[in-house]
């Protein structure tokens, strides 16, 4: 993993001859030195590609690769974008009592482990904001009842629209989006579920788990869509549990697994290591 | 965990004071050494004991230690149930096409690893018959139509009956069992299902596991009771998977995880450490 | 896990008859509710318990159970103490720069996770005096060079000293302590090895890892003795790890890995779950 | 992952601009379509490629395809190979007598998830010979002295030159093999070593592991060199233990992760995924 300034293009097509061997030509055509390059074919016939390459001796300044590369785009029918290292995606992180995942992100991020600029985080409760203030990010309060909702999430949109936010992590938010607000930003709203996914969807996954006397439970990263807790799944991980564990036990061994893999998924994503077809995920980590 | 003959007493009950105590002083006042003990208290009132001793100078005979005991777990109310290490259950395996399963419950028997002794395996198709007999165990092999399947369940409880079959394991027997079957052998069913239940109860797991994408999968195995899938569960173990698995590589990796966690429950039974109690287990291990 | 006031004996001595009974019996004798009970026979024949019993009902004052005690602890001559569940243990927290597992120790206590106070922290580099700041705790900073870390040894033991200070966690404290130091507080210091011990003891065990071409990474947490790195493990936990990650790469995941192992191992030493013999534990969990 | 007749290319050599692109040029040009295409940058500046193409429709004759590439691979300095998906490397299994990793690799085999033909066991004990015949495989039994190892490795030697063995698979094999042995099939041999390397080297891991008080055992497969136990490594995996596991307990849960980790191994090298590089590897899985 060099630390370099370097391009990143991520395609997703139909699979044809020879995509492989013209994405690459193209970046050695104009002097691009191909630093990592991954592909998957799945089985309906989908291609997906990331290639990654260093933008040192590239012949095509940073602003024009994007129209260069349109004709081979266009000539494969190409799904795709292009992204550089050296950006910084604006992240907005939604919050609400409960805070590790909340400080998980903001101490990865402080430590160098996120790409990016966490630029606001908005609460629907109180209790965040002197962390989000030790970390110098902006905590804006805006509380939600039963009435308020619809009101306050046309707040919410306005609010992060009018920041250009390019991610929002709902950091254990427990409020449920409206399908407007999610269609305001589609494949750019990341959540952590506190279960296993598909197993225990819904609220109180704890307790379900605790019900059904499972050995094992689970959290799941995913993106968000208008179906809940349906969205594509980037990331999850497990933790074994047994009958000694209390409802609270689970609820406290899930902590830790929650911040963690919520973490792995949005490194993912940051570092543009995630493209998503239907309901699924390729992340080429 | 040393290896003499020894007693182990399996109890639930109402939780009272003095119960450890008194289990306890039972046996030493026998000149029994208790080698291991556990409890569990679930959080609703209900206790849970597990007490293995050393026989070598206890002053009670085997033959007469349940009546020794009895009045003291009539004056707690306990269900109970007293086990020798020397006893050598009865087992039966049923088997469909599927032979990793069954493979792994005949080499770990025969390498010492789970106690008892294999008396039959039944399969309704006669893949598995070589593996059996290589392992010196009688194959019974009754297929199965739709129209013969009550009549062929009765055969099947027939030949378990007569066997005085402690203990049945399905080893990827791809047969639902009618609630009938069931009740004959309360908590001496155990199934290998091939997802991480209660996700993907039902068919075909794992191509239920491709269709939504996740990143882990895998095997629970449990009690049977009348309820598909919903049995008390005893162990589950998972492994991670990405989008370059199809659904045959789930398949595969299942299946390396279906035997190991198969053989783990098995294990935990045939040692007397699963305690149930309505849908759960109390495993002490 | 109910959440009452208990007593907490911790046990060890030679195996004997008669041992869980004459405990257990002492407890119910003075109307002790046992909470939950575990033993450990080991090959040579030692013998660990703990056990944990209610105290609302309990006949004797709780300044006077260790003398009551007494007397069946001298019969069977164990090596015992009595932890009660309403103690505050005093906890400080040496580190050096890294502030990952510090931040974990500290958030995890303003959770509710940890028991304890948190009444310092010694730090030879000034980065984390914020951190500490930010969660009310005192940070004393200690500064050291090679000629004066026998004298800033001595001032730390005087402070740990004066603060009557039960449990020291070593968070990434890049300092060897001596020998001398350690003497001071036998089974009272907890360190976080960023290896899986005994791999890669001594400095630099990413870069070993990654020179070695390992595809598992890990992180143990031990008590210190004055055997660097040899001290009795309480806890270990591992992460996969592939070609594709630099010696970056390597701390970054071991990093999520420390800070969760060393919560773990603190963890269970707060909730007096811990026993040592030797070099190595018995971990109640 | 589809069922198709294809040629897999393993390359390494120093990183030059244009590689990926030329590769994938070479097969696009002559109609391959490129099924998988994973590659790898070292930090020291070398790179790996592994790419995997159709052979339905590709223009140059199976047996012509190394000398069409040859001038590219000239022109990089490539190591490299070619290998065909239908291809059947010949594989031998060297065997004591545990059979616990024989019987996992010739089920796997038999189940068709491995690749390759088992034409050999070679035991220096009897004892798996009923199981390497139930299976079909000639079992050769050559005992082994300290006086005659010497020769009988010679005959083993020749056995295994004569008949062209592709992959030696090292199954709990408990001699040491000499120099002059590993010499002849350089990369052509995997182990399984029960323990978690670099921890525990030589005899007796699980002795080891108990005596240091370890919560993790694992086990690690590997190529073998002329240096004990530091050959790369292929593939590693852990499994928990306790303070209840005895030294007999470890080795029950080892067997069951030696036997998967030398499956895994055998099948990424079977699967052409693995490349070596000094001690190291790269596996594309």
């Amino acid at each position: 993993m060099k630390n370099t300034v370097s391009a990143i293009l991520l395609i997703s097509c139909q699979d044809q001859r020879g995509l492989v061997a013209e994405v690459s030509f193209f970046i050695s055509t104009y002097n691009g030195n191909i630093i990592s390059s991954d592909q998957h074919n799945d089985s309906s016939g989908a291609f997906f590609m990331r290639v990654e390459w260093d933008l040192e001796d590239f012949n095509i300044p940073r602003e024009k690769i994007a129209s260069a590369f349109d004709p081979l785009a266009s000539k494969y029918n190409m799904d795709w974008s292009l992204k550089f290292s050296a950006d910084k995606p604006k992240i907005a992180i939604m919050v609400s009592k409960y805070d590790h995942c909340l400080l998980e992100i903001l101490h990865q991020k402080h430590s160098g482990e996120l790409k990016g600029e966490i630029v606001l985080v908005i609460g629907n409760h109180e209790d965040t904001q002197p962390l989000a203030e030790y970390y110098g990010v902006d905590f804006k309060y805006l509380p939600i009842t039963k009435a308020s909702k619809k009101q306050v999430e046309e707040q919410q949109i306005n609010l992060l629209k009018d920041l250009d936010i390019d991610l929002i992590i709902l950091a254990r938010y427990m409020q449920i989006l409206s399908p407007e607000f999610v269609a305001q930003f589609p494949r750019k709203i990341i959540n952590i579920h506190h279960s296993f996914l598909p197993a225990f969807i819904g609220a109180k996954p704890y307790h379900q788990a605790f019900e059904r006397g499972v050995k094992i439970i689970g959290a799941t990263s995913h993106y968000v869509t208008s179906n809940l807790d349906q969205g594509p799944i980037i990331h999850q991980d497990v933790i074994r549990v047994s009958h000694r564990d209390s409802v609270e036990d689970l609820a406290g061994k899930g902590r830790t697994l929650e911040k963690s893999v919520l973490q792995k998924a949005v490194k993912c994503h940051l570092d543009h290591r995630v493209l998503t077809f239907g309901n699924k995920t390729v992340v080429f980590d």
